[in-house]
């Protein structure tokens, strides 16, 4: 099934997960339409019929389907073009790497997204210095989680194993949105080694968020 | 491969969705143990070697491995133990029900859960009130969405198609926490339905938190 329609935001960390995948698997869809989600365009109606959550990323498939979720659509992805795959072969390992995936996208990334940031200065008059510290402590909470996942498995290049996985598709994003908030990462060598070394890929360098068309 | 321990709380409407998983597939861990996450047992060093991310549910397989992050878990179940099916075959389907358990799992969970209210009580001072509008808040967002994509689904009596699958597994928990907390339900009658007629189902049943031996 092929993609008409990509939706993203250049500095949104779940769209960038999609950009690297996307690239990994060598799938261009149609078009890309960029959603600005620093200027509110996700609520607008249009983008709502789109995805009533308001965010990015979304999939248009050709037969008009719409996919949102960026977790749902990476396996979406795995089972529609399974190579190279994302995901290995066995059980464990792709336990594994899900879980360190949904460390991520469920215990970090929905916490400090703009939504709730927004929510923090508007509704509950959080300075910037205090959301700051809200922003740190739930990414060094789950970062050291991490770390020792990484450690544990033993790889030299990647998260999980010799080939990039699900894992490094989450993390470089989630590296990126660490770096933008000043986060201290010098406790997390072993993350910062497994990304150190997917920015030379050219997957992750085309998809990063200063190489969008949409980067301001 | 068999379930050593699952790691349990009644209340935890993660632990939930495994207990509701397990039951649908006929699975019973050889024992499981219970993580008072109000004491704060989740935070002991015992249980940190566990899950470093101080949460439930867990599971501990017989050769030691330790499983973690509920839709991680319910994949790997499904992997393991593939009858009853709690995700179709249709490629499309699965993608809308991931993205489905992904909404409350992402966008509704981890922005409620615990840890999140109790840093807004300790470090941000939040009063009750404005900390049950936060609950409603992002409830709200997302029951829109989730009642959307279950009435176009079409289906009468599970949130797609005529058999339970992960979205129900994940919405009922999900259902509970939100009436604890006095949520306005009404807005939302096609899932009031499903959950309805879920909760009649002897594996829903045995799964509710009344119905746990941690209950208090």
């Amino acid at each position: 099934m092929q993609i008409k329609t990509f939706y993203s935001y250049f500095r949104s960390s779940t769209a960038y997960r999609l950009r690297i995948a996307l690239n990994l698997k060598g799938i261009t869809p149609d078009r890309t339409i960029y959603i600005n989600l620093r200027d509110g365009e996700q609520q607008n109606a249009e983008y709502r019929a789109v995805n009533p959550m308001a965010a990015v990323p979304a999939l248009e498939l050709k037969d008009g389907n719409i996919l949102t979720q960026s977790l749902a659509l990476l396996e979406w992805l795995e089972e529609h073009h399974p190579s190279p795959a994302l995901l290995p072969k066995d059980s464990l390992q792709r336990a594994q790497i899900r879980a360190f995936t949904q460390i991520i996208g469920c215990d970090i990334h929905p916490v400090n997204n703009l939504r709730i940031l927004n929510y923090l200065s508007t509704h509950l008059a959080v300075n910037e210095t205090t959301k700051k510290q809200w922003i740190h402590h739930w990414i060094h909470a789950a970062f050291h989680a991490l770390e020792a996942q990484v450690v544990s498995a033993g790889g030299k290049t990647f998260c999980f194993g010799d080939t990039p996985s699900m894992a490094d598709v989450c993390l470089v994003p989630q590296w990126y949105n660490a770096e933008r908030f000043a986060v201290d990462l010098t406790p997390y060598p072993a993350l910062a080694q497994r990304v150190a070394h997917c920015r030379n890929l050219p997957a992750f360098i085309a998809a990063a968020p200063e190489n969008q068309p949409d980067a301001i």
